[in-house]
């Protein structure tokens, strides 16, 4: 018998190239860090687990595990489509924000980070092109990077390159434009919402990149004052006339809405990109958690608008106090970004101050943590700006946190 | 404004090139035919509602959800690792088969069909080579050619070719091998066992290719018969001496014993090859649901041994069931595997007969269903075989379904 004991526990040689490209999420890393119950953070941005509909959701439960029949698809497996009922409310809401869609338009995903996932893998080649803005949701890197794409930067409200401009650096990079890809709405990370003009803008673009988009709604539905911008899908539709000649894919969630715990997010676009999808869902997990997806349907079909309009109150508060408690207490040369909606400030500091040594000195000096904002730059630069999340935190305690922080910057 | 509607609503164009790797499961396709109640299915594979135990289960929601606590973390993000409960459960069982690992060892995924995808990723560029047996798991080689291999096959039971052989045809193929992939125990599709000889000479052809062994144990714990081999895992741990040093893969899961619907199984590795699976965990979808891991700890911890025995049980009634039928009713020239556990039984036809073209004439004049073989072949041969399983049935409706299944072989 050969024994030749594994000389080491690595098994790097082994790896795919594109293993090179898979990084840690700074964020994801510092929320282990936050459990010291006397830190402020504003570094997570996830949701005020308060707004959780728990009544609604535990009801749900008891009711699918009480009716024999519903207790067993709900911990069956299921198709990877998605639970049908969930589809069709879905259906009906991508209706109600202007994509009028049927069933072949959906695909069920495990939040929109899978979403996110799925489209760098069937769009993305080593070497292609993924255009972004900069910064960016890092969550969407991440997800794009595992399949070894460059990045090249959108400038949506500032007005894009030229196509042929994108097209021969893609080119130059050895690949091709695969997508464009926003946070159109109270974007994460610097909670700006892009207009109108700009967004058709980015549409023209892309259809002269021919090109699809992956239009991310993560916090869409959480604006507190000023008026709608149409989605991009519902006004792609509008020029194409129909969903299936969309380029949009539209990526929802039911995370930052009615809860992230059970994973249920989604994909909306044309057929022809949804029949793909669901192959990639197949061999990813075969399907969502159907019993998950049987009780998002119950809780979005008892709750959606009330939680909306509760997310709303709640999360307008807390931005008003870390506006006020910014200007309040930040020095000359600090600026910020107003949010009508969403859940982030972007701060850009001074040039010469450090994100990450901010935090460093944040952490230890004022029990205060943020995101550094580099992390956001698929370049890493952004060196001098740092991501605010008011999503957890009291009222009070922003106003508190704030102004130790301030005296770090000041 | 440029006004350039989509002329086309796919995108085939943008597609990665390993798109064109991406089918659907003829397995999931059949199981959306198999509606119809008057159909004997012997297709599915899936285990019977009948097992799961919805007490157990709906009790875990309740208490969960009747704790603002528990409630608002199982309904949170969480650590892309896995909840620590559960995660430590996992760290108790893999002790019990022979393997001391502890939490750095385990990642929780949506079941092992996510493990495999996750492995797949890590390891395959383009043109690599993976290592199956013939036939195989077709989820397996659905989730292994997203990233574009060729495959050669391995032969447990008859002495696998040598470590040379392998790594010029890889060399040949434009790659290296990159890992050996085999369900040692009630595989799937053949219901066979390897034997411990066999599992050693995997280890040392592994060894000598210094390349990772995945070892896929979905059926593992369905023995109805005869003497446990021990998981390769736990023989690769005494001979290297610590699950650090091991070059198995363990993929647990969940779904064959308490329920498939949760979505929760695990890898079990070296703790380096764990953090990259972490990594990609996190960007893939952040985690698996919270609350899911919750109620999976609480299930396991209450009847995970239990289960196992019924599930042993049930299943081992419709084993002997459709071997006898196969036995009183198959024609000359019909074989079959007589599977120790699991859920399935292989069928060798006459070669001059095909399993698509006799599935077409099973549903259609015998109302009975089953999986063609050639789907677990990576070069789609075995035309003449077919998969039976008899976990749903009755085991009237199996002696029923194979007569007349056999009546149209004969």
């Amino acid at each position: 018998m050969t024994t030749a004991p594994a000389a080491t526990n690595e098994f790097e040689p082994r790896y795919a190239s594109r293993a090179s490209r898979m990084k840690a999420s700074e964020i994801r890393e510092l929320l282990k860090l936050l459990d010291q119950p006397d830190i402020i953070s504003f570094a997570g941005g996830i949701p005020d687990p308060a707004l959780f509909p728990n009544d609604v959701i535990g009801k749900a439960y008891a009711d699918i595990m009480a009716d024999p029949k519903q207790a067993a698809s709900g911990l069956q497996y299921s198709t990877s489509e998605g639970y049908p009922p969930l589809v069709d409310w879905i259906v009906g809401h991508m209706g109600r924000l202007g994509v009028p869609c049927t069933r072949d338009n959906i695909v069920v995903t495990n939040g929109s980070q899978q979403a996110l996932e799925f489209l760098g893998r069937l769009l993305l080649s080593p070497n292609d092109t993924a255009l972004v803005t900069a910064p960016t949701y890092l969550g969407a890197l991440q997800a794009f990077s595992s399949y070894e794409p460059r990045y090249d930067t959108l400038t949506p409200e500032k007005g894009n390159r030229t196509p042929a401009s994108y097209t021969e650096a893609a080119a130059a990079g050895g690949g091709s434009v695969k997508f464009t890809y926003v946070v159109p709405d109270f974007g994460n990370p610097t909670g700006e919402t892009i207009s109108q003009a700009a967004r058709q803008s980015l549409l023209d673009l892309s259809a002269e990149l021919d090109c699809p988009v992956l239009e991310d709604t993560a916090y869409a539905a959480l604006r507190f004052e000023g008026t709608d911008v149409p989605c991009m899908q519902a006004m792609d539709v509008a020029r194409s006339g129909h969903i299936d000649r969309s380029r949009v894919a539209y990526l929802g969630t039911f995370s930052k809405t009615l809860t992230p715990g059970l994973r249920v997010g989604w994909i909306c676009a044309s057929a022809a990109l949804i029949r793909r999808l669901v192959l990639i869902k197949q061999a990813s997990d075969l399907n969502c958690a159907a019993i998950n997806q049987m009780v998002m349907h119950r809780v979005a079909t008892a709750c959606y608008a009330e939680q909306v309009q509760k997310a709303r109150a709640l999360y307008r508060g807390r931005r008003d106090a870390m506006l006020a408690a910014l200007a309040a207490h930040m020095p000359v040369g600090v600026t910020w970004t107003k949010p009508e909606g969403g859940l982030f400030v972007w701060v850009t500091l001074p040039p010469h101050v450090d994100g990450a040594a901010l935090l460093k000195r944040a952490v230890a000096e004022a029990k205060v943590a943020f995101v550094p904002g580099h992390a956001f730059y698929a370049d890493g630069s952004g060196r001098n700006t740092m991501r605010l999340s008011y999503s957890l935190p009291s009222e009070a305690k922003i106003a508190d946190g704030i102004a130790r922080l301030a005296k770090l910057v000041g």
